[in-house]
């Protein structure tokens, strides 16, 4: 293990107490194992358990892509209240599979299921039957290649053996490790916060924007809790803070076919039932998911391929955030800004073009832009005192703010997204050679 | 003049009898004049007059861009039934420059019609007096920048004093160039057709995705016809052609503040009236119309910043022409599709990508998926005898053909786009080093 925890940028809230992912510890209700199935024929971590010995509540968002895989559509089959495992594979994204790869994860999911059964009699005073449908699945890698079956079943009982019911630091990097496709680095965010008297812990670890083989950026996101949560509350609570945190990040506005975020609680913490979203006892849950779901977003992007500067685009006051949010993505999915900031150029005429193509409609004479603490344009006009060597050494820094003020409402929608450099195309083109 | 023909790629439609624009010739009624307005300070013309010595009846579409330069505003302006002339200058858009933008193309617009007022009287038996509204204007260049309004105003009687009654060869070819920004080439493209028994030419130039200084990509295209059509029947004809030619062409998914494509008849030709669009007589002209937009567009994109393929994306049997559309643009759109062709890969599996995200809902187990003529997805999967090195080698092709057949409907739409390249990188983030 030669992570230097030293290298991560600190995504932390400034609000936390959390110094990032250094204090991981133990959830109780979970266990992590992660193993090689030869999926990648190279001696790395490539399948990744985790099991909740007395099951978890659950909630998932998906890909709004068309298109899912195979998994994708096992997942919406469960009906199951409880899910007992999780079990993510990289180097094959399982899609355009057909119905051998969805058979494929029934086969799996039958072993888990079996050998887990057999576990739980082995170390449960109560043991349960564990059944096929209460296990989900996470894939992200190769589309339309055949699903390694046969190896991931075979690995399913070494994933089993290893299970311990505490984690260390080691375990949570190794997940992290495990479900990483051509990502740089292993993306991890913790927070605790307090719903009534007690102390809950949330945990987070993602994938990001890795492109293998011939294919596809696919986001993977699972989040941990030991908070007591039903279903309907952790839906809710997962579509309330998605928006801001995982839909407001694009790297190359592609969208992939096994997309998925999830959120497990094992409710080993007894806290006050939550029966209401609007409950106040949840809103320090809630901003404490929302910074986890935040740092693994930006996580993702800051490990965009290809990228050398993390990019925050705000839009402000705007009349709805539905304008807001397509003025910043119009600008964060701008290849022609995403190449002038790469070339560190305070390159304002790009943004004006994709604060123009975004099909919003604006009050020119109102607009500001600022880059950084710099402003650039106020009411629709470059500022008299523009200083182009002023905001070119600003844009040397690594990570750039551009802020739209569009000065005629109250709403507002931040987007991040990375620079485009020649490296995205080396990795996105050149690949097989 | 060191311009290559046989350099040209052969855009001209199979049924055309033309020899691309090597016949180009005489348009009766248009005078052509260019000159170095030193816009660039460098020896290049960057000021173009086309004349209309008895008025032209015309047609324009402009940018959807809700930003859009002061040119664009002063066009939109004018009301005149016949222009007099139309003046393009390079290197500066005319964008973002607000009232002191506007007032400029005003000053030279009363120039102009001053100085060709008097060369009326010295040419013509019955002089016409010449007004400032007679006058339309292209920009394209840097926005933000002062517009240079003297140095233009003042190139006024240089371009007048140029003003010839007939054009050869290389005055469309100096009028191709002097549009250019970072342009490679000139666009060119010329048809000759009939309505009833009169000959009738049509001839266009074009600029494309060139980027400059801090700033965009402007698509300008005109076309000129010796025809004699109504500002109506002009009008319906563009926008019947325009939707399958500049708007199905996509180089980075950016759009600019100063698009405009527009026609101009000068009348010459006594055609039989056209009252009605849906006339049989004008059957022919819209034909040839069709193929002189779609032959400028397609250098537009062959020439594509940093470009080393040209694509063309076909989508064939949707539901609708809308769908198809999106689902063309999503894929001409998509940077990882683009970088695979750039990298000579057959990656099927960012075109599924690519569909998936469109939001288009399709039937999965009725999509076929070609290569040029190599199937490679058919009824949803990959075909059993798929040969990757086939298809690798069809991808070394400078042309590449991807045709989508979705199998559920009679509508379709074709999208032409180019490879993102290193290149593209180089132009448009390294441009000041």
């Amino acid at each position: 293990m030669d992570i230097k925890f030293k290298n991560f940028i600190n995504f932390q809230s400034s609000k936390s107490k959390m110094k990032d992912f250094q204090d991981l510890d133990h959830i109780d209700g979970l266990s992590i194992s992660t193993t090689c199935a030869n999926l990648y024929n190279k001696p790395r971590d490539d399948l990744v358990m985790f099991y909740f010995r007395d099951g978890a509540n659950h909630a998932s968002v998906y890909t709004q892509s068309k298109i899912v895989s195979e998994n994708i559509k096992w997942n919406l089959s469960i009906k199951s209240k409880k899910i007992k495992s999780l079990i993510i594979n990289t180097r094959n994204a399982n899609a355009f599979t057909g119905m051998e790869g969805y058979q494929g994860l029934k086969e799996i999911a039958e072993e888990t299921s079996l050998q887990l059964s057999k576990k739980q009699k082995e170390d449960e005073d109560h043991p349960k039957n564990i059944l096929p449908n209460e296990i989900l699945f996470g894939c992200t890698g190769t589309i339309g290649e055949k699903y390694p079956t046969k190896k991931i079943k075979n690995s399913i009982p070494n994933l089993i053996s290893k299970i311990k019911y505490t984690q260390t630091k080691l375990i949570w990097m190794k997940a992290a490790l495990g479900i990483m496709t051509t990502d740089s680095k292993p993306k991890l965010a913790m927070e605790e916060c307090s719903i009534g008297n007690k102390k809950i812990k949330i945990y987070g670890i993602a994938k990001g924007s890795g492109m293998i083989f011939p294919n596809m950026a696919t986001t993977l996101g699972y989040v941990f809790t030991d908070a007591n949560l039903s279903n309907d509350i952790l839906n809710e609570l997962l579509k309330n803070n998605i928006e801001t945190t995982f839909n407001a990040i694009t790297c190359d506005g592609d969208t992939s076919t096994n997309d998925m975020v999830s959120i497990f609680s094992t409710g080993k913490i007894k806290n006050f039932k939550i029966k209401d979203i609007n409950d106040k006892k949840i809103k320090n849950f809630s901003v404490a998911l929302h910074s986890v779901l935040l740092n693994l977003s930006k996580r993702i992007v800051a490990d965009g391929e290809g990228a050398s500067k993390f990019i925050t685009i705000n839009v402000i006051k705007s009349k709805n955030e539905k304008d807001a949010k397509k003025i910043a993505f119009s600008i964060a999915n701008s290849s022609l800004v995403k190449t002038a900031i790469a070339g560190e150029d305070p390159n304002w005429g790009r943004i004006i073009m994709a604060i123009g193509k975004s099909e919003v409609n604006i009050n020119l004479k109102k607009l500001s832009i600022n880059f950084g603490d710099i402003k650039v344009i106020a009411k629709g006009q470059l500022v008299n005192n523009y200083n182009e060597t002023e905001v070119a050494k600003y844009m040397k820094k690594h990570s750039i703010d551009i802020s739209i003020n569009l000065n005629i409402g109250l709403k507002k929608f931040t987007a991040y997204t990375m620079d485009l450099t020649k490296k995205y195309i080396e990795i996105n083109a050149d690949y097989r050679s």
